[in-house]
């Protein structure tokens, strides 16, 4: 079959590759579209060592799996977990130890005509989905695990740093959840859209803040920014999303005490930030690492037609063009990149 | 009146100092007994630039004050909030960013003969809470802070890395609480005392680990020893209270996915800790800065008779020979030393 292929850091090539074995109890699909995450740019930079087949973001057809699903179209949980030891015993199996990733670890990904999965990973996508919708699935429920692990109650105000694809679904969930949010970004392109969403979106240059005609709750939100040298003003609930060490800094200045900032960025190992302490303890913050959500509560969102996916994507290209397509993906301010197979 | 003062870094003096201003709806208080603190010898070593009279775990009498007082044993919770700032209605009185903190930030302390404070942080010591038992009102509320913030279930493992005061606090509170314990620790003698409150207390050397007889679940304590590596083997909950950077790096590798570590510790701005973003998102671990907590639950604990705090003390001085009393508190291994005003 046709694929994509990291061979090696800074190389991706469209290739033929062998067939994914099919091992029992796993269902394979044909892909029908393909998402490309930051963590595929990572990867193809050198992260994690990775070489094979990257992709995770994908929606399908069962050609061979369980009667029930086969021709049916499916998204996929990623992680594929052992089932037997005491974290997926406990239930985690997201986290098992002994777990592959799709397209990650160990675990050819979905930028290849066909891609083998445990069945119980699949999800069968309601007609009511599109195929450019579904393949937002895997994005939207990291951004819906943040309501999983935090009791965020509606109405509470909630700062987003950073305007990436992952901040944009956060701040949209957020949102939409019944949350106050303010999104800090770079790209007026970005903020935009965001405001469409009842977002207060305001761009941060320089980490100074100048706000740029922001609709609606303006007043509050120039009151609402954090002075990083006063407590009274921060906010109770921070997502930093930014990917950037600075990030980071500025989620500890502009988090209230007793607050909770939740984590949603990893770092470079060469530059992770300094844990201040002192203020963590001295404040009481809390802080909430946040990685892959339910699939569950993701498909039902979309389902209900109320969550603006579509307006994310910035184009759309074959796989045989899927170096062109990183590269769109790689460009600043980009957003998301379709691979369509 | 008669004081211990910094002076500045190293500078302990017991001299004549004015005696405090008594504001209004302050209450003035008679010392009887202080003890020293990590925080007392830090702030000897030049921490936040202290200089006057350090000392915030007292006992004492009110001399002046509310009626009901008057006459009355008390303790005092240490941060004086102005009670009309955002922080403080919203019940985060300890928060309050225009807080006094007895013998820590703008209020003299209780290494002296008398001392000021709200009449609202007063609380009254039951006549079954004895002087030596009620000093540790304080740090008591401290360990017990950790309940408040998190949902701690009895019967749930827990490690607490540090045999330091306030560690073995921790460690006997959550054994009472009816967590199965496990304690890290420096100190042969310290351990001891913590196995007597059913405690699985273990020694660690050059961040090794050895067992050194511990009593009760042995077999259990050796296979809950977290595998740095392996993250089945991880423990849902570890409170941090090394004070050593080290101490935040072996926290991360000994709780498991989706567990939450305790931040007792703070450190010097020269040695904070790397945030290890990649092991707190991937693995989703909370981690919650813990500080203060409140006098009530503490005072009530103590009148129970059921916590051990009197085996935690090593010496009592009189205040005349207080700096002889900071040096026995600054030795490798010491417990708590007491301050007779």
């Amino acid at each position: 079959m046709r694929a994509l292929v990291i061979e090696g850091p800074g190389s991706l090539r469209y290739r033929d590759v062998p067939e994914p074995a099919w091992p029992p109890g796993e269902a394979r699909v044909a892909v029908r579209l393909t998402g490309i995450c930051n963590t595929d740019l990572e990867l193809l930079k050198g992260y994690l060592g990775f070489t094979g087949i990257p992709g995770h973001e994908f929606v399908g057809v069962v050609e061979n799996g369980p009667g029930h699903l086969i021709g049916r179209r499916v998204v996929g949980e990623i992680n594929a977990a052992c089932g037997a030891c005491e974290t997926c015993r406990a239930g985690m199996e997201r986290h098992c130890p002994n777990r592959t990733v799709l397209g990650i670890q160990k675990r050819p990904g979905a930028f290849a005509e066909r891609l083998s999965l445990p069945a119980g990973n699949l999800f069968a996508v309601p007609d009511e989905v599109s195929d450019e919708e579904a393949v937002f699935t895997e994005p939207l429920a990291a951004a819906l695990e943040i309501l999983e692990q935090v009791h965020l109650p509606p109405g509470e105000r909630v700062l987003v740093l950073g305007d990436g694809k992952l901040g944009l679904l956060v701040a949209q969930v957020l949102a939409r959840h019944g949350c106050r949010v303010w999104l800090r970004g770079r790209h007026e392109r970005k903020l935009a859209l965001a405001r469409r969403w009842g977002v207060c979106a305001l761009r941060i240059e320089d980490c100074g803040l100048r706000n740029e005609a922001a609709p609606g709750p303006e007043a509050e939100a120039q009151s609402a920014i954090p002075n990083p040298h006063s407590a009274i003003e921060g906010f109770p609930f921070v997502v930093e999303a930014t990917g950037s060490p600075a990030g980071f800094r500025e989620a500890l200045s502009a988090v209230r005490p007793r607050g909770t900032v939740i984590l949603k960025s990893t770092y470079a190992p060469g530059e992770l930030p300094a844990l201040d302490a002192a203020k963590v303890v001295v404040d009481e913050i809390t802080l909430v690492g946040s990685r892959c959500g339910r699939f569950g509560p993701a498909l039902r969102l979309l389902a209900q037609g109320k969550l603006d996916v579509r307006g994310l994507i910035d184009h759309r290209k074959p796989l045989a063009q899927g170096e062109e397509a990183f590269q769109l993906a790689a460009r600043k301010g980009a957003l998301k990149v379709l691979v369509q197979v």
